[in-house]
């Protein structure tokens, strides 16, 4: 890292390309000779629209994402969506949610207020696991089955997508672009864009088209996927400064390779860490091994107190934001895309170190 | 201006304090020796909950907010305020809509959805005015007013805070630090940051807190002003960035001194274009003099090809987005709270030019 950068394990809002920062930086008050910050562009303007197309197509390009899917630059984070899918895909049906953490059941809670909620599935309250396809409890002719990929709190993650009839709806906030994902095979991806991709205040909506049009009457004009679809996400003024970066993100994700390149790269980041927790009867991890999450690594001593010096200690290095969400207590590591391999190295040497010192 | 930027006339998003700019791009890798750029950094750290606190602190020191009114750091900008007022507000009784421009029109039609609406006024469908207060047409015990106090598209604005029973809700997207306002009139005031305030992303939203906690039954959680204000504009991530953004603009405000500051500055600005367009028989403004908007002027030739032909050759000269909204034509120079005087004197220099050049 140069220019006195830390480590910066955060959950979210978190670690961006520093290439990404730096091409920012440069252009901050004068974007490509057009004189002025893209934070000042009319969203209607040529220059801005370029770099809105062009963000788009490299978000179509990294994940392959085919014709009959609308990608929507949106606002309000996934807990808007909480709202926004069933108001625009429950038409009156059961919906499944399979609640595999903190988010998951919020979204389900949400959920209530618009369509009949059906439990396919609950880890709660450990939600140490990820439920086998033969758990899920499946209702015929459900409006969609809901899940969450990865689940930042607990640190587990879906290792394979569910098999289901009805259109697969995923929130894929916080592994989104980290691998490669068969995106036909689901009927609306979404993920707010504050890990992988973007600063906090763009919420991306990859939608099967022909999905769209069937919302409830008192569907916010701004949440209907409908209307988001044939404005091409500009009925009203979009999260502009959002949308640039995450396009600085995306070069710089395709430069290299991509999420092909990616998903060796994040596997390779997890393996380091937890080889070490493994081979360690120190600290004890907390997600099961088949369900392990690449993204965020959660983990703990036996003592609450040698937790929180670990994470005072750690921040004291150049390693921080490593303490776990609250409710969930003890350390967690996230290792979101932008995070370097050697930011990784010096966790698990500082890991190494703290055990030797406090075993 | 420095850097080879433009006089940037756009409506918005539009020109943002050159100090604001510089400070970002000075912390942009690192803000203030915490190692990370503030898009990096989680919202719930001290580091971020300093500048989230320190920015309501300004607003409310700027807007001289009383106590009893809560500020909120929303997005999905107004069109989203559109369906969250009379979801919040309207308690299942009639809300009065005075209509003097594109954005009241559309506020309307979407609370349609929620309430009965009353036209309480309307000025269409050349909204080249405002109505004065005997033309409103009130609703006895209506939910609340609305009004947009000035018109981006048209160039109008309100002279004067409508009298009304019910409570006032008012859209200052266009015009809000522009000038003192008495917030103890209001029930709630809105405004989308991209005009005065800061990047496109974040919506401001000051309501008393008394009128919070009567949302209609589905009204997304995310949208509620009680739960809003419960959780400090922290249910869900906030855009970051963009409150980072307007803390550094009202930092260049205040350091100046304030709405007060501001408030001779529009108007000197508005009155050297103004004085020149009352000269000029080459050119016709839009608006009605007593309803003229200090921060949109709206004016045209006698010919739409003179108009486009006046658009080109000022971007030629650095002077750029004076295009009119598509729907009503002309010239359209937006003269926000950061556009140097310097710009003015400019636009007009020009102004006289091409009159010279084509009368």
């Amino acid at each position: 890292m140069t220019e006195n950068r830390v480590y910066n394990f955060s959950a979210g809002p978190s670690v961006m390309p520093e290439e990404a920062l730096l091409e920012a930086r440069r252009d901050l008050l004068n974007y490509k000779g057009s004189g002025m910050s893209v934070m000042e562009m009319s969203h209607r303007s040529p220059v801005f629209a370029e770099i809105f197309d062009s963000t788009q197509e490299k978000l179509r390009k990294a994940l392959s994402v085919p014709d009959d899917y609308e990608i929507l630059f949106l606002q309000g984070g996934a807990t808007l969506q909480f709202a926004a899918i069933p108001m625009n895909l429950s038409c009156g049906k059961t919906a499944d949610y399979a609640v595999t953490g903190n988010f998951s059941n919020k979204a389900a809670k949400e959920a209530e207020k618009y369509c009949t909620v059906h439990l396919a599935a609950t880890t709660a309250p450990e939600h140490n696991r990820i439920p086998k396809q033969n758990e899920l409890s499946l209702t015929p002719d459900a409006a969609y089955f809901y899940y969450c990929a990865n689940n930042t709190i607990y640190g587990t993650e879906w290792q394979y997508i569910p098999e289901t009839d009805a259109p697969l709806v995923c929130d894929m906030s916080s592994d989104i672009l980290s691998q490669p994902v068969d995106v036909s095979r689901f009927g609306l991806i979404y993920a707010g864009a504050q890990k992988n991709m973007a600063p906090a205040g763009l919420t991306v909506v990859i939608v099967k088209k022909d999905l769209a049009g069937k919302e409830l009457p008192f569907t916010p004009q701004v949440m209907s996927y409908k209307t988001m679809i044939e404005t091409g996400s500009m009925l009203n003024t979009p999260p502009c400064w959002c949308i640039y970066m995450l396009g600085l993100t995306l070069d710089w994700l395709l430069e290299r390779g991509g999420v092909t390149w990616m998903q060796e790269l994040k596997r390779e980041r997890a393996k380091r860490v937890y080889d070490f927790l493994d081979n360690s009867r120190f600290y004890l991890a907390h997600a099961e091994k088949d369900s392990r999450s690449d993204m965020n690594v959660t983990f703990r001593t036996n003592s609450p107190e040698l937790d929180a010096a670990f994470v005072k200690e750690a921040a004291a290095r150049g390693l921080v934001n490593l303490k776990g969400h609250r409710i969930a207590g003890g350390m967690r590591a996230s290792l979101y895309n932008a995070m370097p391999m050697e930011g990784v190295d010096a966790l698990v040497a500082f890991m190494k170190e703290f055990e030797r010192e406090h075993v």
